[in-house]
């Protein structure tokens, strides 16, 4: 079962989740195999009778430079989504001079790619250098069609109005950090704002948007003062919006990042939250500039802290046990890795959160009251850190 | 959302894949979680009226002992199943011991374990050998209930009889085994034979049976003399039974082992089918026992060529680059791996499929003729290989 060509590993929705209950319409692995309608997105745009079973966004192309803005020409630079592309880049540069000063030695490669129809993306990798083994850094700017049983709102249509294909807008970026050192832990974050399009090509369905987004820390051995200053440093960007944020966003992360199959969470949280639409928007802008501003201070002075701890090949090896649990979250659960794999995103840059390298022992269990042990425990059951 | 304390990582559905259709009807990763009218399975027996979302097993007991079967006391010992069972013990028996004797250094460690309601499973895995990082030979036996919608045959019933959960049966014999040397292939296989059970639980759903399976070869490098042995093997087994059988299920495999968001097969391929049906009950049980019977001549001859082949870091670093691809193939697209994860299967017994160690490297690409890139193109571009 060959995949169309316009469909290889080669088109893009970078580490992006899908849009609300857009999941549960995912598309199984061989849905764009067995379709022989599969048009591709600059078709469909004139065929609004065509339904998309899943998410379509189009085939990407490389650039050698970067353009001023993914977005396309008729958007106002005013607009929440041109604020938010702004953000997203400016916060993509402050956090790789950051990690690549932290790390002295490797340097960022950038890829950039476009799109022919609006949309784009920067990815940045930094790979095998002093303190991180790999780190990304990504931001995408993604226009696609969505089919309309993914969207909420289009069921609250008249009766006679049935629904077309429902364009939509998502930014994000997103980045994952891996270091060398077992006792400098793993970083995750991402923040990405999701409108639905143009009415007009869509009968029911109004306009829409929603925030997502949070900031995960996953160490392999736990320094109790580190995930506290990082738990404190996401409660004090919550606290300045909404006092019940961080409990609520906390929770949410220690729910999300479970990996169901372990009855494990895959680090010690943070915060996430997801469909966020039901505050000022302006507010959700600036709580989500707010989150990715913290990035920096919440986790910077921890590597700088553990980047040179002395280890053993015994505590490198329980790392990477705890990195193939990283894996099995990314591939089997998170909603961005599986939703990008399935809609066609471009793979190298979704897969630059797996690590360099992880591993799988039969059967494997730390010694009751053991350092790993405690970090296991922990992982089973989330605690209160702030 | 903490999953209920009766489906923790603990009970098994080991390496088989899911019958027929099955797999469209698994739950996503929360359905157990949402669902306030989860029902053990032994209370499933005696309430027909409920219907699981998905397939439900039974929560698994360590065993110290290996029963003489992991039948129910019910079944006649000339039964397909009762001789299905015979055979995969028998073909763990001797895989493991070619295994054994071909490492000199590992031994298995087994696990056998038993459930409630009839079933369980043994598994045997030897880990850092002189020959294999990891190899995993698992036998299991499960009785479930599936719900009707999984069952094609349930949909032929007559109107007024709304179909009930479907109690079923499945057997299987499933191996995966990681050679340390990059040029000593990865070999995986898997052998099930599948039944529905009693009629008079589930209105309209006949009894019936499959068989599936497959046996397939995945090298970082290639030797054609090696691919060859391996591919005729596989054809002298299956032209025993009908010419037909070879070419059909070379290219089942083919199309199975299909890395959608790669666009590239898992590996060099071998032989897979599933839902098999449709030829004579005995055939398709002496085909089967055949194929199990022909792993150790296909593959213990190119291990014995190919374990003390010098090698360099390059070479490791490229075989490493490909287990992180078999990680990809298992996490995300095989239909065992994913039922297993899903349905509360013996984690341990399903994930000894993944290697001890793998690697991601941000856009690697081999350079073109390159051994490595000859690798890459024939898994993008699967080849005739007798």
């Amino acid at each position: 079962m060959p995949p169309p060509a316009t469909l290889s590993a080669s088109s893009s929705f970078t580490l992006l989740s899908p849009p609300p209950k857009l999941s549960s319409f995912l598309p199984n692995p061989h849905s764009f195999h067995s379709s022989t309608r599969y048009t591709p997105f600059t078709r469909l745009r004139h065929s609004p009778s065509f339904t998309p079973r899943c998410a379509v966004i189009e085939k990407e192309t490389p650039e050698t430079e970067k353009p001023e803005t993914f977005l396309r020409e008729s958007s106002s630079p005013t607009s929440v989504r041109a604020r938010f592309e702004k953000m997203i880049r400016e916060a993509q540069d402050t956090v790789c001079e950051a990690i690549a000063a932290a790390d002295g030695v490797g340097t960022f490669k950038e890829d950039v790619w476009s799109r022919p129809g609006g949309g784009g993306g920067i990815s940045r990798v930094l790979q095998d250098g002093a303190v991180w083994e790999k780190a990304g850094v990504n931001v995408s700017v993604v226009y696609g069609v969505m089919p309309p049983e993914a969207y909420r709102a289009a069921k609250g249509a008249a009766a006679d109005q049935k629904p077309g294909p429902v364009p939509f807008f998502a930014a994000g970026i997103s980045s994952v950090m891996h270091p060398k050192n077992p006792f400098a832990p793993t970083l995750h974050f991402n923040y990405r704002y999701f409108e639905t399009d143009a009415p007009q090509d869509a009968p029911g369905a109004p306009r829409q948007w929603w925030f997502g987004g949070g900031t995960d820390l996953t160490p392999a051995y736990i320094f109790d003062e580190d995930v506290k200053h990082f738990h404190s440093v996401q409660k004090s960007a919550c606290d300045k919006f909404d006092p019940s944020f961080y409990p609520r966003f906390k929770k949410w992360c220690d729910d999300y990042f479970y990996i169901k199959h372990r009855d494990e969470r895959r680090g010690l949280g943070g915060i996430f939250f997801d469909d966020l639409n039901d505050y000022d928007q302006e507010m959700l802008l600036s709580f989500a500039t707010e989150c990715a501003n913290s990035v920096v201070p919440a986790y910077v002075p921890i590597i700088e802290k553990r980047k040179d701890t002395p280890f053993t090949d015994d505590h490198k090896a329980w790392q990477q046990l705890r990195r193939g649990r990283y894996v099995e979250f990314n591939l089997v659960y998170d909603r961005g890795t599986t939703f990008g794999l399935k809609t066609g995103g471009r793979i190298e840059s979704i897969l630059v959160s797996l690590p360099l390298t992880a591993r799988w022992e039969y059967d494997h269990k730390p010694e009751e009251g053991s350092e790993e042990w405690k970090l296991l425990d922990a992982c089973i059951h989330p605690k209160e850190w702030v």
